[in-house]
């Protein structure tokens, strides 16, 4: 089989990249013969989520099978009966569903964003997707001019003269400066947010808003919207970036351009629903409790894989994983699947409402609420003192998370958890790479392929052993 | 527009998310003003990247126009002259081709591997790559028993008597619970790299490996083997993860089964090739260089576009970023494209020989070989004492770059600037997230497409502001 002389000389080359990686961190010494038992078991969380995690699987059912899951839906309602029979076979000490009503609010028949009679480009779509909770356009839909604002000042000094009978376009960019995404989101969140009624306070028809994204790309992103009932409600939607470009440019080069815009999106009555609940209870402070948790509901495009399956799923692995280790906790370990975070934030008020009823103390609650990525740490929130002593306690700790990439700082936590924050408790965000959630967030593009099986059960890891280090070190 | 009353009760949800990770780090404290300086020059060299980075559209050119290019193709020849080209126009100091001998390896028609006569699966498909270096299967293919082993004490313990005739099947994967995929790798690819000559040893007639990734998926990983002379050279290919489970599961339900491979691959005389290399001279040690680079070949499947068209194209942008900040340098910046990284390492290898010929002192080498992902950090090696006064007189700013998610720690390189360690520089490996490097490396799937945008900037950057540091603090 020897055809002709292979020179033998390729040996250094073939591993040569291999060395690269090895040794960047050396491996965690071992300070006390409890930090061994700690970090021996820390090792078997992550083991355990990387050979045999289930969240993937879980992910893959909640994206696949039952799909988008806007709260009020059908599909929500199959996730909320899912994902209960899912904890139902852990062998958990408690498994319920806490009712909730929520808003319930349909798209309807596709929206239609176009822009007409341009001199040069004529008629053509723009990529868009209604805001959640806006008004429909009335019969035939609107046809308007269009105004592009980049700033609240623009819009003001444009003021009724300038806005009147109009459709607003905002178009203030993410900044991508920002090296956390998260930061450039909140940079430009405002005009999707407060933009329909600041300009329908100066007498706008319509309003689009550029898609929250850092892509230029066609994919629109939708996200709540807040009206002031001050003004008359008017209809807004969101335009891909790459739409959003390409009207800006028109209106440059054209000096103006009209859009039409079509959407008969409406807002039902409040729906039952419910947020998913499952716990093993505590054997010395059952009465304390910590809480994984991510919200269930999504909004009505891709499958709501990244934002947020990911996170429930990884908090159901939590209780899965600590329950399969023979983990007896001290406190109570509760994962909580929100409803409603999207378009409400019931779920999470609701949570805190029975909290506080039944008297609950909850020593901490984690939310993982951006995306499935590598896992970089959690930040921390809380009052003074308790943020204090969690530094002094538990993150006393925290080399026993370093190998695993995670840091801990002060920071915001979740918007689920958010109202459990006047009790006491400590509030923790999980924070993965934040590079590609904004490529993703409220798209048709947030799906179930564009999660990564590794870097979903290192997050979930991550929250156990933090959950690990919570319970055992405690507050 | 007002059809029904929407309640304004959203407010409080809307910027919820947000909050979380604004915080996360507390912004840089100024130490002294040289340290003000050098973060407004970090600063600057980041914000460059992410508003105005070239590395992701000339990584679109060259993973689409230009497309994979193994040592001695066309298109490796094509992507020597694009990439000169493109340094030819940023006004660098001094742009040149260094004559190199490549091997010249070609994989011809598409290789065949395929169970045949199964009693209960009939005759069906492994998807499979021949490995890069291996030997035609001769005349019209071969067929033989598989024999599977996952250790080199399984294949010892068959010997001669189990494995003559035989096709040897290598099936131990990867190690799921290292935490840097880099290592998994290291524990694996011992079977492609002497697999083949090592059950030859043994009278084998070929042999399959299980491709080194950590997903469960049908693309095959080729990459290089290592032949030991000494013995036959037999064919062997790398199969999928899936193909392996598939052959594994016969193999125990049924005892045994025959595969059939057909691969007509072969080794062309050496063919001329280049590195590609461009420089800002420096001002004050001009003889002093600090090189950034990649390796410009691929394999022949996909793109090569994370291997390593994406540590190409960031080389290239870093002496662009610092150019257009009207940077210069105190040392001599080179960019070095280094051809036959993946089977002959023949670049490296010259680069290293004509810098020792000029006597030529390299004061640091940045390899990017480990894909575009987000920065995770730089690893160092080099002889004791350099490291040291790296640590001492550079790492001393690495607070610069904790902004930034980078850690400096000790570990391996690259492989191409592996030839300049005996020279007293200082080597270095840029350390991007790892967890999804596995799935693409060596495969059809290592596409543009998987590049993310910020996350090869980000990258761009970072190697810049380590180029910056080296460059101020010297060694």
């Amino acid at each position: 089989m020897k055809n002709f002389r292979l020179v033998p000389q390729f040996t250094p080359v073939l591993l040569g990249t291999l060395i690269v990686f090895f040794t960047l961190h050396a491996p965690l010494a071992a300070q006390s013969p409890e930090n061994d038992v700690d970090a021996a078991f820390v090792r078997s969380i992550y083991d355990k989520s990387l050979t045999n995690g289930q969240c993937y699987p879980w992910l893959e059912h909640l994206s696949l099978n039952i799909g988008h899951r806007l709260s009020g839906s059908a599909a929500a309602e199959k996730a909320v009966q899912w994902t209960k029979s899912v904890l139902d076979t852990m062998g958990l000490d408690s498994v319920w569903l806490q009712p909730v009503m929520v808003p319930h609010w349909v798209r309807g028949e596709a929206e239609q964003v176009r822009v007409t009679g341009s001199p040069k480009s004529g008629t053509f779509d723009l990529k868009a997707l209604a805001l959640g909770g806006s008004v429909a356009t009335e019969g035939k839909g609107i046809s308007a001019e269009v105004v592009e604002v980049k700033s609240w000042e623009e819009l003001d000094k444009l003021n009724e003269r300038g806005i009147r009978g109009k459709i607003v376009f905002y178009n203030r960019p993410m900044d991508p400066t920002k090296i956390r995404t998260f930061e450039a989101y909140g940079g430009a969140v405002d005009q999707r947010v407060s933009g329909p009624s600041r300009a329908a306070k100066y007498g706008a028809v319509g309003v689009l808003v550029r898609s929250m994204g850092l892509a230029i790309d066609d994919y629109p992103h939708t996200g709540s919207l807040r009206y002031d009932s001050t003004y008359t409600l008017i209809p807004a939607a969101a335009i891909s970036t790459l739409a959003a470009e390409k009207l800006s440019k028109l209106l440059k080069t054209e000096g103006k351009a009209t859009v039409f815009m079509k959407m008969n999106c409406r807002m039902l009555p409040d729906a039952p629903s419910f947020n998913v609940i499952g716990e093993i209870r505590g054997s010395e402070y059952p009465g304390r409790v910590i809480v994984v948790g991510g919200h269930l509901d999504s909004w009505d495009v891709g499958h709501g894989a990244h934002d947020d399956g990911a996170g429930c799923t990884q908090s159901m692995d939590v209780l899965r994983i600590l329950k399969t280790a023979g983990y007896r906790p001290r406190h109570t370990i509760r994962c909580v699947l929100f409803m409603n975070e999207e378009n409400g934030l019931r779920g999470g008020r609701k949570y805190a409402e029975e909290a506080q009823r039944k008297n609950e103390f909850h020593l901490a609650a984690i939310e993982s609420d951006a995306g499935g990525f590598t896992p970089r740490g959690f930040s921390f929130d809380g009052e003074e003192s308790v943020i204090g002593k969690f530094f002094e306690k538990v993150a006393a700790h925290q080399a026993l998370l370093e190998p695993y990439g995670l840091k801990l700082s002060r920071g915001g936590s979740g918007a689920d958890i958010g109202p459990l924050k006047g009790m006491k408790g400590l509030l923790s965000g999980y924070s993965p790479d934040s590079q590609r959630y904004f490529d993703l967030h409220h798209t048709a593009a947030d799906t179930f392929d564009k999660v990564n099986k590794r870097e979903l059960e290192l997050g979930a890891a991550s929250m156990a052993a933090l959950v690990y280090l919570l319970d055992k070190y405690g507050l």
